[in-house]
């Protein structure tokens, strides 16, 4: 059959985060690489309960078909969650997704034609670039820093002629950078879209997960009718029910449930309708995640610590305010060549070249500190660092031949 | 933002059967036109039974992300399912996706250019339509009549120089025509199909749902290398775990599992792993899937009994052997037209211009008797039938005109 694929699947291979979670699987690996949240803080009897009361009480909703956009009372709790956010929506603005990775996948299907521009930072979360790709488009890549994407960059872009369909951004404890779009960043963000008149796709997995400080208003909330925000219970509650949001503006809604409708007809009622239950309780709600942000916590100071006990000097790495990642720069390292051996000493994470579109980032990679305990990150990254020691740019071989 | 919006997204609107869900949920209305499972037939308590073991005994898998082709465990039960239906297939050989709807989408993405060529019956499950033209296909329709797709049309298309990426095709208990592909044809098929290299996509919701006689062999079993298979639980279990799957051969199901993982990363962990357990009681699957049989035979007899009584004589309509619809021919109406006047009589149908490329089908519609109630069947054809009796072609005044 191969030979009648469509010209999109051409080169389509599995991704380097993929083949990880064979590996990761392994006992005596740690892994930091997948992005797994910590589902284990989760009270599962209390999601037993949920799940008790709806198959008690709303049975033949639950097990049935459910309305394209999504049910309507789960909502209504996420227009009442957003507005906690500064967001101001109508439930008639949501749209309910299997995850966000089905509305990147439905953002890709409605702007993108063969060919077109769409600008993503670099680095930019892997799956988004997968659903994009999908669609062929043409990458403008802008560097991003411990500021976040570099507004002065994208303004350059679209000085010299670039007309991307869209922007793609992560403006909250970024994936994989860790980096956190600072608040000059956002207002002149917006004043450039606004300008360009290029929609902002608003990516946002991980800001409730903030360790410390305030949170930063959304570019939703500053540029409604010019930002599609995609929100998720996967960090917050658990991705084992694959429940994600869009909030767009409406027009741009109604062509989104379209899509949704021609990829999967609807999301499951079963589903939706814990994460309703689940949401309606403020303080479980609430308290469950304020334990995530507890153990992310401790887990991100975890693996600061042990980078600063283990890492050669040269290396850096960011220090996210919330999150999963720590994104790490080992200048002279190909850090795709050395994955299998550490995998073979016992540690995994993502090459960095995972996260550029042009396939560059061959001295970075990607740690996840959300799964693993303390002693298994320290573990995990004391092996890697020994590893990275052992290269021509940090062994004392390698500096004697420099 | 809507003059960023792709090409795919010109003319993309809200279907008939879409519009219908509204109307249909209105008390008043008797709705023979959504495909909803009569869910209610399920023991509630037993699929609660089902959920409490997999959150005791399994909560952090269920709650946490998949594998992007799905549970293994609920594809080893699949094979065996597939197996009893005389299909041989390995664990391996299977994808879940989110209801079949899912794989009608990853099969368009799969090998659907703009402008490509695909052939489908005439008339198609309308859902399989807006999977496939989010790709921007050109239609072939081959005709069906009583025994299935007219193989002679198709060869004769081929022969015409027809090169189609695939042929869709629904065997067994036609959406939306009810009618079921003879044997001899199925052999025919095959061998045309296997001739000119055109992949078939067997799509089969229905096929466990047979009210009388021996069921034929599938496709699949028929030509395993040329055929994808498309199953669901959703019409013999629930859609609301929203559980389907494709049967490929090895390398078309590594193109489709990227596919999947691009478009959702993965299914949901605790909707599968309910599928799963339910599937692992044999006396409790195969009973409601016998309880489901008799429900969904006696409103099929119901159907045919009331459309006996009430519709005019020069109607027609098929004698399905099992699934969920009758089709109707009503030479002179504009089904389309006469939905309103419908609607506010209390009878919904979807009308027969959803289920073509082309538009044609005015003097066609679907009935679907499984969600209602027998007495509830015979009003609502009862109601039809009286405003049939009033068109020009069927009304004694229509009469006396022509």
């Amino acid at each position: 059959m191969a030979e009648r694929y469509a010209a999109r699947s051409a080169g389509m291979t599995a991704s380097e985060v993929r083949a990880l979670f064979a590996v990761a699987a392994r006992p005596e690996v740690i892994s930091l690489a997948g992005g797994m949240p910590f589902v284990q803080a989760l009270p599962s009897e209390e999601v037993l309960r949920v799940v008790t009361e709806v198959l008690t009480d709303r049975a033949a909703v639950a097990l049935q078909y459910g309305g394209g956009s999504g049910n309507e009372g789960l909502k209504v709790r996420l227009a009442a969650l957003m507005a906690e956010q500064g967001i101001e929506v109508e439930p008639a603005d949501i749209l309910i997704t299997v995850g966000a990775q089905q509305a990147l996948d439905l953002v890709g299907k409605l702007f993108i034609d063969p060919g077109d521009e769409i600008a993503v930072e670099a680095p930019s979360y892997v799956g988004a670039l997968s659903a994009f790709s999908v669609y062929e488009p043409r990458y403008l890549q802008i560097p991003l820093d411990d500021d976040g994407l570099s507004v002065d960059a994208f303004e350059a872009a679209l000085a010299s002629g670039a007309r991307p369909k869209f922007l793609y951004v992560c403006p909250n404890f970024h994936n994989p950078a860790g980096v956190t779009l600072s608040m000059d960043r956002r207002r002149r963000l917006i004043e450039v879209c606004r300008a360009a008149g290029v929609p902002i796709i608003e990516d946002d997995p991980y800001g409730m997960l903030r360790f410390e400080g305030d949170p930063l208003p959304s570019l939703r909330s500053l540029h409604p009718e010019g930002v599609i925000y995609l929100g998720t219970l996967s960090k917050v509650f658990c991705p084992g029910i694959r429940v994600g949001w869009t909030v767009a503006p409406a027009g741009t809604t109604a062509q989104l449930v379209l899509l949704k409708e021609a990829s999967d007809l609807c999301s499951s009622n079963l589903n939706m309708l814990v994460a309703e239950g689940w949401l309606a309780d403020p303080d479980r709600w609430t308290g469950t995640l304020a334990d995530f942000v507890d153990v992310y916590r401790r887990r991100r100071d975890a693996c600061l610590a042990a980078l600063e006990r283990h890492f050669p000097v040269g290396t850096t790495w960011t220090r996210p305010g919330g999150g999963f990642y720590v994104w790490v720069t080992i200048p002279g390292a190909d850090t795709k060549a050395m994955l299998p051996e550490a995998v073979a000493r016992g540690v995994a994470y993502v090459p960095g070249t995972a996260f550029f579109p042009d396939g560059s980032g061959r001295d970075r990679l990607r740690l996840a500190f959300c799964y693993p305990p303390e002693d298994a990150i320290e573990e995990g990254v004391r092996r890697l660092g020994e590893l990275l020691a052992e290269l021509p740019a940090y062994s004392p071989a390698g500096s004697r031949a420099t």
